[in-house]
């Protein structure tokens, strides 16, 4: 459904600059760096979930051969206050120095204790187990309800719940209240014909990036730091590394790597000081990549949650009233992105009477982070799925009563002015008009297994944020493009080409390059679905930059005035003189002419994106196996820079959406113990597990960005577990009200059925 | 004698950025880099002199264990044309390709045949044993004069002699005869009272930079070429590259580590086009390094020459007429500096009679690049030991004939304007009014030992060329300082300094760095003296840009007019406003405020440097060893930026100069083999043979700089070599006319007196 394009370059499918790297296995990941005299360094982790530090005994560890130093909390400076998160609000570093090395207590298993720096990662190894640890073992709480009892075991000390800016007398597992409300839901669910309400709950669940953390970090006697790493933001990383450290930001310099993944995980922090302060004290580069039980225990996941929400219809189907109740799971610091959820709960949906009560709760789990999205598919689960429930009751077409309720410009949202222009609406009709809408749906397997049809919608509140990028005209008509925004999708093709396209140039004329924290000023980090909008408007103010710079200097060369040169594309022409840039590029380095400029640019997001999607599933009775059948991802991406990429976006959101509905999450056995922190027990979906995701891509452009970019990298995931739960009930009449909808899960609720 | 400064950061003697990385190991140099699946390359180089390569037979090599790719010249792309060399004036690329692979011919002993690249720097090494080649041997020759003669064996069947502009009609050795002519030289020696007539002969030698040529190359299978490398010029190397590979130059990307030494011979690329390949043929990156018998052997020493000089003076010592013949050794490729060579010969002196011819020959060694001030150490061996001559026949003191001659504004030089303001009679003043001049000298040691003092002038006319600079205002205060020109002596400082005297902030708020050509717009090489005065002239203009910027925003800010606004030095004041550099960064960090800017800037340097030095020295009549006692080096830097890097140059040059005079040169035996190329034969001076050298720098002002700068860099090399001489002349009577003057050379001319 992509409309015809107005547009030279933007729409095309050009290869990425990054690809043959990848595919041939050339690119340099995190953990690919080398330095001359470069050590190892390895974390000791707790294995207790909750536990107070008594003490450390490094002395053996010290002597083995090899060993440079070995450090624990107290070797940590002690840090307060906060620096800028981006989306997620500011960063406590406090806590996010206590994350990285524990102070005092152990508040999650897994959280780091102590470290060591040796000749080899297989002595550091060795030499952690010649460290001696005495704990104290604390009652853990890893339930947001128990957590949030008025006897629960504290995690903080000093954490207070903050209620709309009023903290609480006394510690407690509630680190904020929040609430959104709009209109009046009583008189709302009074009018209604129908109400339906439910109770939810959700597993911890990992982003499942393929790339392990890894860093290289290099601590130089005259206090320059230098961190190469894989990450989504360079300048986070070097923001957090100083604040924990207290040092100057101008003496810290990140170097980004390539990044397999991260979905929101590769934000924060955990080795990157670590390996500062180990090469601090070894005198050395120091190295350090974890393996993949630390990334599932000590990293980011997204939180578990209790949700409970309660909706009313009138009896044609329109909403009369919505509540929502969210206890999210920060794990053991705050915060858990409950405000994202709370926004994304019923943003699709035209709401006048509405409250939301929001809950960021601590729990002896590994402190929760951003994942795609986040807090919104578990929020959307709810929603949809109680809407879907609506509907049944009230005899309606699922994504009929999407349609009649659709958010349109105007609309009331959470947190947020209302929406301006958005393509809420036109997912929905897209998906009503999909071919996969359509088709009927045979509603039993040759062997007869049910099958089933589900439909749900998803929205996330796309950020704007900080751009940097840098521009320089090459002799041969070429354009070095130095951008300060990480690359993880396939960016610097969609931000070449919007430069291209501003530029006047072909794609393949443009040079871009990922550069590090001293080369561009301030870049926001690569999330929130920011980066195509927000560092390709950079991009077009700096190709407009660079024209007029190059109608100024062309002007003195043809002894013109500079408002007499018209722009046609690549080629600039005034009073019979006429050249392409590739030609002006001569023209300048034979006057020694040079064109170069850089920008810092933040847009306004005013608005954000929508998707429906449609699934259709067969269910085992047997066993309770889900298999997916057909998914359609519809979705608005105000205008498909690379259709490819945003294609590539949506499976990918969709695929991780059906990770999470079908098979992901922690599991703790009766002492709070994680049991499958491996990719063997952790289940995440493979090719087998995926059928091949149709894509149809609505374009409604934004109305602020130069080209009418929405962000598409998340929103695709909000959908998938709703939809798949609305479609297991089409096929097999139960109602799923938690995640994951695993063989086992689904079986049960057969039997009980 | 250094003036008493105006400046508030220039004249200081702060810590050089890179100073602590450089003196605990942890500086990346050429060999330091390491890519994954590196491999490692070597060269196989010519056992003669002077051979056509009949045929090259690699199959062997290939099929070791280990070896991926075997090359020789036949994989090179034909290449013609020439690229911009910098001062040197155009490269000739089919000459340079041949260089770095010899096609069909090789030319001098060491020169490249093929190159292997293994797993290991061991598999290549032993691999080039197994690669056959049938040379045809031809009768090489390694003189200038023998070289020049009619029936001379000659190299390049296509080379013909360019005399201004006309080409001879059949091959020569001779690349080029230039002319440089004013007055009436034979009016001249007429008039004069004494005339002085001497031949001179010099051997090849080399910088002796510390660091052997390394590099490491990845070309990937989408075209893109990166190079790391230890180079005076990223881009020169990028240039080359692509002009040797055949290649988009904005698909090459150049690197800069840091640099142990170049003096000019790291301009000309050797290592870089062939890692390139041999990365391209083995679908790895590919590491290179010499080793140093390489380095001598292949790499660009500076030109062997003879020359002739004749001077004449009246009764007063007035110079009435200078004549000069000078031929170079180019090496096997064309060019010698002769030009410069040409240029620095009488220029310190007012001249109104004089005629120079000069040659470019090519003779079998390796082709000769630039050294420190090229050409011209020679030049002024010749005309200094004459004019020494002179004076002594006049009975003058030997600075008084120099202080009387000394030229100023206006005076004429050969192939440039003439000069524009010099301290080049203020620097003979100075050495005249030194403590060394005014101390007598006790003429016989202690055990009998002959004592003498003499003086020689030296100029070097400093080049311009292009600079480019990036600068980046951080939050606190700081500002990012991105360079192009990559620093070889300590110009990272001595440009922060000058960008924090402009910009009215310490040079410790500024961060500089030396950044790729992917980073930084078209930056000429580090040579010629030109950093400290080219780069230095775009660092201020880059500060009074991102001053203007900052005034731009802060009257929106402030809601003033911009012309409202004062600046005093990092203060910044309007209609009782008034902020700090340090504040305003926080100010526009909270605005949301990004000062940033590039520039790509040439200066216009109009007359150059010059120096005066004084030696003592004692001569062992029996062994007819040179001590060096007390060495004075006066040089006219402008202004001193940093005076402690000035002071620097000027002990390195008179080190270097030394050498040259006592010790080294390329000795090769009757088949024209070289016999030295390693440094136990090759003698380079230790810190045993160089007394502590003293320094006077005088200030006069350059007059198209902001500052003031004149390059310093080159210089100091120019006169050591002839004072030397006039102070052994001074010490035991005997004039010398061939370096270096070792021991059997001056036992030689004792014995012969």
């Amino acid at each position: 459904m992509t409309t015809e394009t107005k547009y030279r370059v933007i729409g095309t499918r050009p290869l990425r600059p990054d690809g043959v790297d990848k595919v041939t296995g050339r690119a340099i990941y995190g953990a690919d760096v080398v330095l001359p005299r470069m050590a190892h360094g390895k974390v000791l982790r707790s294995p207790h979930p909750h536990a107070r530090i008594i003490s450390i005994d490094t002395s053996a560890a010290e002597k083995v051969k090899g060993v440079l130093a070995v450090i624990s909390g107290r070797d940590m400076p002690d840090v307060t206050g906060s620096v800028a998160g981006g989306e997620g609000g500011d960063i406590n570093m406090r806590y996010a120095s206590n994350n990285v090395m524990a102070h005092g207590k152990a508040l999650y298993e897994g959280h780091a204790v102590a470290a060591v720096v040796a000749t080899s990662p297989h002595i550091a190894s060795e030499a952690l187990k010649l460290i001696t640890v005495e704990y104290e073992v604390l009652p853990p709480v890893i339930d947001v309800r128990k957590a949030m009892e008025a006897n629960a075991p504290i995690l903080l000390d000093d954490l207070r719940t903050d209620s709309g800016g009023v903290k609480s007398e006394s510690a407690s597992n509630i680190a904020a209240h929040l609430v959104a409300e709009e209109g009046d839901v009583e008189k709302g669910f009074a009018a209604a014909a129908v109400v339906v309400e439910h109770e939810f709950t959700f597993q911890t669940v990992h982003q499942g990036y393929i790339e392990p953390h890894a860093c290289t970090a290099e601590w130089r006697s005259d206090g320059q730091i230098t961190v190469w790493c894989s990450t989504q933001g360079s300048f986070a990383v070097r923001q957090q590394v100083a604040a924990i450290l207290k040092h100057p930001i101008s003496q810290v310099k990140v170097v980004p790597t390539e990044i397999g993944g991260g979905f929101g995980g590769k934000i924060p922090v955990y080795l990157e000081p670590v390996a500062a302060m180990l090469s601090h004290k070894a005198q050395r580069p120091v190295r350090m990549v974890m393996d993949r039980t630390e990334v599932l225990m000590a990293t980011g996941p997204t939180p578990g949650a209790y949700i409970k929400v309660k909706m009313g219809a009138d009896a044609d189907g329109k909403i009369t009233a919505a509540q929502g109740y969210l206890a999210y799971e920060a794990g053991a610091y705050p915060d858990s992105f409950i405000g994202a959820g709370m926004l994304c709960l019923f943003a699709p949906y035209k709401l006048t009477n509405v409250k939301i009560d929001g809950f960021d709760v601590v729990v002896n789990k590994p402190s929760s982070t951003a994942y795609r999205a986040p807090g919104a598919p578990i929020a959307a689960f709810a929603c949809e799925t109680v809407l879907d429930e609506i509907a049944e009751k009230l005899g309606m077409d699922s994504l009929a009563i999407r349609e009649l309720n659709s958010a349109v410009e105007g609309d009331w949202r959470a947190f947020a002015p209302p929406f301006t222009r958005i393509g809420a609406l036109e997912c929905v009709q897209a998906a009503i008009a999909s071919d996969h809408w359509n088709t009927p749906l045979v509603k039993e397997g040759a062997d007869g297994k049910k099958r089933g049809r589900g439909a749900a919608r998803g929205y996330w509140g796309n950020w704007d944020g900080v751009s940097s990028a840098i521009g320089r005209l090459n002799p041969d008509g070429t354009v070095s493009l130095l951008e300060g925004s990480t690359d993880i999708g396939g960016s610097r093709a969609s931000i070449a080409m919007m430069f291209a396209e501003a530029f006047g140039v072909e794609y393949a004329q443009v040079h871009p390059s990922v550069v590090d924290t001293d080369t561009v000023d301030y870049n926001d980090v690569t999330g929130g679905s920011r980066t195509t909008f927000g560092t390709g408007y950079a991009v077009y103010k700096l190709a407009k930059k660079m024209q007029g710079e190059i109608v100024e200097k062309l002007a003195e060369i043809w002894e013109v005035a500079a408002d007499a040169i018209t722009i046609d594309g690549s080629c600039y022409s005034s009073n019979g003189h006429s050249a392409t840039i590739t030609q002006l590029a001569k023209l300048f380095e034979e006057h020694g002419v040079h064109i170069n400029a850089s920008i810092t640019a933040k847009g306004n997001n005013t608005s954000g994106a929508f998707a429906t999607h449609i699934v259709d599933v067969e269910v085992d009775a047997e066993t309770g196996k889900v298999e997916i059948l057909r998914y359609t991802a519809v979705q608005d991406a105000g205008t498909a820079i690379h259709p490819s990429y945003v294609e590539g976006q949506m499976q990918g959101g969709v695929a991780q959406g059906i990770g999470w509905a079908l098979n992901e999450g922690y599991f703790y056995d009766a002492n709070c113990k994680l049991k499958n922190a491996t990719l063997l027990d952790y289940r995440m979906p493979t090719a087998l597990d995926i059928p091949p995701i149709e894509t149809i891509i609505v374009e409604v452009p934004q109305p602020t960005h130069p080209y009418g970019v929405r962000g598409v990298g998340e929103v695709p995931i909000v959908p998938p577990t709703a939809a798949i739960a609305n479609a297991i009930y089409d096929a097999v009449g139960v109602r799923l009200h938690a995640l994951p909808m695993s063989p086992s899960n689904v079986w049960e609720a057969l039997e009980s059925k």
